[in-house]
């Protein structure tokens, strides 16, 4: 019999009846760790059974069902698809039979924060001026303010801002004044304009297209004050006086902004964005299952965490409905999941989210399991809501907001229905940065860590080299994100990203 | 009787058979420039017969038909619903009966301009490097690069060198790898690494996109040359060393760049796209008219004008088709027609370009007319091609690029397609500019010029007013093209815009 080290599998929860091979494991190799032996070869990547499995007993990993034994399956054996299936259970949404309560940190022991507080109650992680766009036509007018303000010096006595940041985009006319695409950018506006990562906003128009500023403010019942201020550069009388007159706004903007100051806060403020792109066979062992470590901590102190990137989840939405507080937030999933089977149909496209040939190389054996990968940056905790693109999110815990997995569109969507800090795990290596919330970039693979080191936040590759448990860089994670949310900043930051990020969601036909 | 001034109507061509009123016209008044007498009143904006016209004769404006009439119409009439309409001429597309030969200017008399001369036989208006992304991923350090030159100084030394400038947009990624989305995009890529304004291309990805520069480079025959070269981030590690690298890969062609000089150009080298934004009601009878009169000079100067905007010309492209030099460019018009009304249809809408009854309170008759007010910047000249978006044009002369109406989206085709000079007509004040072709822009009325006059190279108002005809004017307007051709910056480029509005046409769904 072979003896193996300590560092022969992954455990990806304690619940797990399975774990996977950190390597190709030959067959009679003693796997110490599990407490068991390996009965036949496990190809690295691979799932080999921690106990015996009965028939039509459920094949947990990520303390979710993967699958169903389709025979009995020993202890130490190889599971893939000659002994494991999805079978009816695909089918079945079985609302909130997967609901356990949420184990709250005690009181005294949650966790806080260096955050500023707003007029409206909520925390931001960061202390920005927004210029925000209504439409392209005004977007060089609002690079040149948020310039004039950034390469200028004028900041410099305003030590507790932290820049004027301007946000432009391809859209806002030539679309539909109406339906889903108006109103993912409508939510997406108004999600910006309200977040509590500024101080104060600036929105600039050209003044004659779709997307009216002065019918965004009767949607919302918004009116200009100190702080929310609205300009059209027709009005404006052009470029150059449109510029002056943004740029003075924005300067009596200052002091107040500047008045702001971090004050402790409880890590339930905090709302963090999940996302995951540039993923590789690493991405489901690794950075996202520790992700999801992080987000269940950030729960149980009473946090948020969005889950999103709905192609992604494909096929594994039951799993989500089984942890669905209640029926009427796991129909609302189900609506969008149908909603993407029509969106991409009439694209003349499909959803299909199966396990291809090289995926089942790897070791990945239903769609369940491959969906789960994504969805393991969710974490364990009930489902408490589901949000469209940009729609504010009223409830606390984790949720989902309906999203493409395409990063900087996800992200916007994201920010917009209120994430003050992001989470981005990546395997074959994204730079990606955003404002304004901190982006923490964590890499599934040390290869990759090492070649672009400059742009990570954390290393999750010691995981699939045994150096390190899931929960232990979970934990490392939860630590990061305070830490940022408090005011260290991220490596993006530190590189300067987040100024061309911003990609709403276009749907429908550009005319 | 009333007796009149000159300027009480507005004239559109020559070969009309219906002016425009420039202001209300009693009944009884004498209109001595076009030798009638106004039988009955015509409002402001409507239009007045200068002949008489018999039952089923076309009523011609634009030197185009608009309508027959539906019965006999005295000279001094006004014509209108009452007296005119489209029939069955609408489904009729005859194909080329409209075609006259082009009276090209003789020997001597072409007009030149100073442009730069590639090595491919091309001839550039501007001396740009381009800094091209393939996806969003890569935005930032493109930004980064094009910074590092323009706000160092680093490009004082090269003085023929108009800048570094990066193209940055929200695609790239997440949407399908093959149909119209992707070739769509993969033209408008193409088209700007290929476009004679740039003396040097720098391709820049992030690598793990679905839009993978090695497969643009193997679709067009490409490989890196010293004026055109190609990185990803993932393979330069990282965020500070791809700026480091794609700095120095521009600081080694800026002596070729910079040893580019203007020389003598026939205007016949000049690729004019045509475009409107922000329309008002005197963009068909000023801007439009007097652009369409400076196309067809250009046209006849053997250079070629491109009309685009295909939701705007519905309802008239058997106008177009009627031009056709021969059977298929018609039919490629028609097929284009078709494939919008899927395009809309499938996302919900529907194409209608009819005139409302604001429209027709205004003095529009019918919808060929509406739409010929669009079509009016193009001219008279036989249409010698019709294009897909950012499809290259092979042809001389006045040709259709099929676009939304959308201006950054349709220009970006239009640049794509190998425009290497921009007249944007505007009646609300767009403040739109662009790089690497220069955009002229062009007033449909005196109030808004003289509101935005930093912004606006040329108005067209004083055509409403009596005081130029569109003759007159689209010869100044030519004059102008000729100039900034040669240099003379535009009001835009004086400005500094061109930085933030590519926005290639995104179709298909998001995933
Ligand atoms: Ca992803
Ligand atoms: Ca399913
Ligand atoms: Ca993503
Ligand atoms: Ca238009
Ligand atoms: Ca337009």
């Amino acid at each position: 019999m072979l003896e193996d080290s300590e560092t022969l599998t992954i455990r990806l929860s304690a619940d797990d009846n399975v774990v996977v091979a950190r390597r190709n494991i030959a067959g009679d190799t003693r796997v110490v760790s599990e407490g068991v032996t390996a009965v036949d070869g496990v190809p690295q990547g691979h799932k080999l059974a921690t106990k015996a499995i009965a028939a039509n007993e459920p094949v947990r990993k990520y303390n979710q069902i993967i699958g169903f034994a389709t025979r009995p399956i020993a202890a130490g054996e190889h599971v893939h698809e000659h002994n494991c299936a999805v079978q009816e259970f695909a089918r079945d949404y079985d609302f909130c039979a997967d609901v356990r309560p949420v184990p709250f940190v005690g009181d005294g022991a949650q966790r806080n924060f260096a955050g500023y507080r707003r007029a409206n109650g909520r925390v931001g992680t960061r202390n920005y001026i927004g210029v925000l766009t209504s439409v392209n036509c005004s977007a060089t007018v609002a690079r040149f303010i948020a310039d004039a303000f950034n390469r200028s010096g004028m900041l410099d006595d305003y030590p507790n801002i932290d820049g004027v940041v301007s946000f432009v985009h391809g859209t806002g006319c030539g679309m539909a004044s109406s339906g889903e695409g108006f109103e993912n950018f409508q939510r997406t506006l108004w999600g910006y304009a309200s977040h509590p990562n500024f101080a104060g906003i600036l929105m600039i128009g050209l003044g004659c297209e779709v997307f009216q500023i002065p019918r965004l403010m009767e949607t919302y019942g918004l009116s200009d004050t100190d702080s929310f201020q609205t300009m059209t550069i027709q009005a404006s009388g052009g470029t150059r006086k449109s510029i002056e007159a943004g740029v003075e706004r924005i300067k009596a903007m200052l002091p107040a902004a500047n008045a702001c100051k971090r004050e402790d806060a409880p890590a339930s403020e905090l709302t963090l964005a999940l996302q995951c792109g540039g993923s590789d066979g690493y991405s489901g062992i690794t950075a996202n299952p520790a992700l999801g470590a992080a987000a269940d901590l950030l729960v149980r102190n009473g946090g948020t965490a969005i889950l999103s990137e709905t192609p992604e989840i494909y096929g594994a939405e039951h799993l989500l409905t089984r942890r669905a507080v209640n029926r009427q937030v796991g129909e609302k999933l189900i609506e969008r999941i149908h909603w993407w089977e029509d969106y991409t149909r009439r694209n003349g496209g499909e959803m299909n989210n199966n396990p291809s040939p090289g995926n089942k190389l790897g070791g990945l054996t239903t769609i369940l399991e491959k969906s789960l990968g994504a969805a393991a940056k969710g974490g364990t905790m009930p489902l408490s809501g589901v949000y469209l693109y940009g729609e504010p999110i009223d409830t606390k815990g984790f949720v989902f907001m309906d999203s493409p997995g395409y990063d900087p569109c996800s992200i916007t969507g994201q920010v917009a229905s209120g994430a003050n800090v992001v989470c981005f795990t990546t395997g074959r290596g994204s730079v990606f940065g955003y404002k304004p919330s901190p982006s923490i970039k964590l890499a599934t693979n040390s290869l990759m860590y090492e070649n672009m080191s400059e742009d990570m936040d954390i290393n999750c590759g010691p995981i699939a080299e045994g150096a390190v448990s899931v929960e232990e860089k979970g934990a490392e994670i939860f630590e990061k994100i305070l830490a940022v949310a408090s005011g260290t900043p991220s490596k993006s930051e530190e590189l300067g990203f987040g100024d061309n990020e911003f990609v709403p969601w276009q749907i429908g036909a550009v005319m």
